[in-house]
């Protein structure tokens, strides 16, 4: 029996009954004759509670002492879970971020783990106990300092954890049953995946899917680790996220359609009357990644050749979206388009698939469906396995519906489904 | 200008208002040109509730998981203490103990200091910073475990910094003015000392004041740290505990008694009817300390020769009455003792004072004072410079009073004083 790596979200060890149903599961996967290694993120509202403690004392804490700060609420729970399992009669060691090796960079708030050097983990395994992570955290390499990961953060302790220990698989649990077809929040006939393809998970994350966190797919991506994303309130099978070295082997019995996916966190700026010289687009995105501002999907028009003028339409995260119109207007002058549009009212439409690479028309069908609904598309992204298309924020949940049930992802049966992702 | 080490203990920083308030007195001594180093305890109740969250999910924690769960205490705090210096314009680094290089023994809970490598402080000061570390903790040398000190830790960090910094004073900051002759609830003319001397303080924290830990004195008087007792919620001087080595220059002013202390945590047990034999009250004790039971005073009768039997009573912590008696019991057959009297009703009053070396009487009047009062002394130990009693604990607040008086320490005039010191 291999390694095991388990990943326990802020709502599931959120007071200390669930730390002990936790403990009671993890204790369960010992028993089967694994060796197990837990990241487990802070205790549920916890990391809020100590932000709105910062804000209290300082409106701009330095980040340094702001992830100081946060660290101290995986270090609650990770040593709570341990004494849980402590409590069924086996032995647990918790190590904090630096103490299990998660090395990173120095880039506080936002830390990307760059080595994993899991010497006392391994140390402890070989003891015979359970090993208790804390999630989101690391050290830097260069200067030793506490750094915390970002959103997702725990989900991404675990997969690199996973990697470096060799594990057999990184189990994901969630208030949720796995990765479903569409939100079923907003598709009562969505279904739960079996399985899907890295491939296909990074593109539904990247397209809204709150179910596991982008750096988390990339990462499991690039190591080929096997992710299983179940519920920690059930027993169920959840999703098998699959390696691409693996999918291969099952590619036939693939459906081309994996799920639509949606993202109501977008804003869409338009600039309006860019002159056509060289370099004026790049001017323009240089300053928007000066303002660190992550842009998604871009557009330009073909330019009018009359007016020697064109448009250039992106969108972003509605958060950065004052940074980006700040910036863009110091650039005006310099740039000579005419104007800056804003609409935050928009919505993102991704139908993801690695079968739709082979299957010509899926194209087609997708924008039949939205036109017959009546749903007018703004703009239009592809890749090889993914469509997205931009359109009015208050149809979205109607094109999500008509979506899913053109290309026949609708379950016979509807389940009764409790979803409440937390993106952690 | 050397280096200032400051110690605010929970209820300095039991809130945002009360961390913004203490991020200004540490500013205030960087701006007169101190180095500054600070330790802090965690905010007001938050042991007392990361204890709590440790008994829902576990009866019996591993002491391991205990440490690296209360650590999370002073990690939260130090953050915010930094936080808010940051706001005030200065800059701030917090470390854990880990980080700050406390080292210490492997004994959970309650670590002994074993060396201070202080090399990231030193780095930090050099580069302008004031720096916050972490009290109550440290990483033990063997095990590279986190540990905390115990009760009183943070005293004993800010001792031990001061010690391996070279700092010229350790300020404690508390929520009373300083030592006082008395415990002022009890003598409203308790004075305030300006100055006592560490062998004095030491006998006065052994004795049952609760203004410092015994073990911060004892480091600050091996290591030759003048303390400087004071409260956060005034600029008044408080007490300087003196070192003994500069202590002898005002010797002259010395007043005989520096004060009288009380505890009412102890029990008394007697062991009745021991057999006069070699090697049992040997026995007896050695039981005692495989019990990891504290004794603080012992009284052996002489051996009464017609009976060939004798009685020994000791004192202990109330908190470790059970265990001992515990282990008593099962020595009975063994030792061959007639019964065990068990006595929680009792107090100490202890008389404090360097002067009373070379001034003989101070024993008969403490004694007599004790008499007109008609208070009973059923058991009495002595040092160079303290003279103890064990009396029944109802007397003990008249007895303090009395003695306090016969000895000339009533102030005056009594000042209004707010005490409630929390023995951290």
């Amino acid at each position: 029996m291999g390694i095991v790596v388990q990943k326990y979200g802020g709502s599931s060890v959120a007071n200390p009954d669930a730390i002990k149903r936790v403990a009671r599961r993890i204790v369960d996967a010992k028993k089967s004759g694994h060796d197990v290694v837990v990241a487990v993120s802070a205790m549920g509202d916890t990391t809020d509670d100590l932000i709105d403690k910062a804000q209290a004392v300082s409106p701009a804490p330095p980040a340094r002492e702001l992830d100081m700060l946060l660290t101290a609420g995986e270090r609650i729970s990770m040593a709570l879970v341990a004494m849980a399992i402590s409590d069924l009669g086996f032995s647990a060691r918790s190590f904090t971020g630096s103490q299990a090796g998660v090395i990173t960079d120095s880039v506080h708030g936002k830390a990307k783990i760059i080595d994993v050097t899991p010497g006392r983990i391994e140390s402890a395994l070989a003891e015979g106990h359970i090993v208790i992570v804390a999630g989101f955290q690391g050290v830097s390499q260069d200067t030793k300092e506490i750094t915390t990961l970002g959103r997702g953060g725990t989900d991404t302790t675990a997969v690199a954890l996973a990697a470096a220990l060799g594990a057999d698989v990184c189990e994901i649990y969630t208030d949720v049953d796995g990765v479903f077809t569409a939100d079923p929040r907003i598709v009562p006939a969505a279904r739960k995946l079996a399985r899907v393809g890295a491939e296909e998970m990074l593109e539904m994350a990247a397209a809204g899917s709150k179910i596991l966190h982008l750096r988390c797919v990339e990462y499991a991506r690039r190591y080929d680790i096997p992710i299983h994303v179940r519920s920690s309130f059930s027993q169920k099978e959840g999703t098998w996220v699959i390696p691409d070295s693996k999918a291969g082997d099952e590619q036939m019995e693939q459906a081309i359609i994996a799920g639509v996916a949606h993202d109501t966190s977008e804003a869409k700026i338009t600039v309006v009357g860019v002159p056509d010289k060289l370099g004026m687009a790049a001017r323009i995105f240089e300053a928007l990644a000066d303002a660190e501002v992550n842009i998604d999907m871009v557009v330009q028009n073909v330019s009018a050749a009359a007016t020697g003028l064109t448009d250039i339409s992106f969108t972003l995260p509605r958060t950065d979206g004052q940074a980006a119109m700040g910036r863009l207007a110091k650039i005006q002058d310099e740039v000579g388009y005419d104007q800056l549009l804003y609409n935050d009212q928009v919505g993102k439409v991704s139908l993801i698939g690695a079968g739709m690479r082979s299957h010509p028309g899926v194209t087609a069908k997708f924008f039949s469906a939205l036109a017959t609904a009546g749903v007018n598309i703004e703009m239009i992204s592809t890749s090889e396995i993914r469509i997205s298309v931009i359109i009015d924020e208050s149809r979205v949940a109607e094109a999500v519906r008509t979506t899913h049930t053109a290309f026949d992802l609708d379950a016979d049966e509807v389940e009764a489904v409790v979803y409440g992702g937390t993106g952690r």
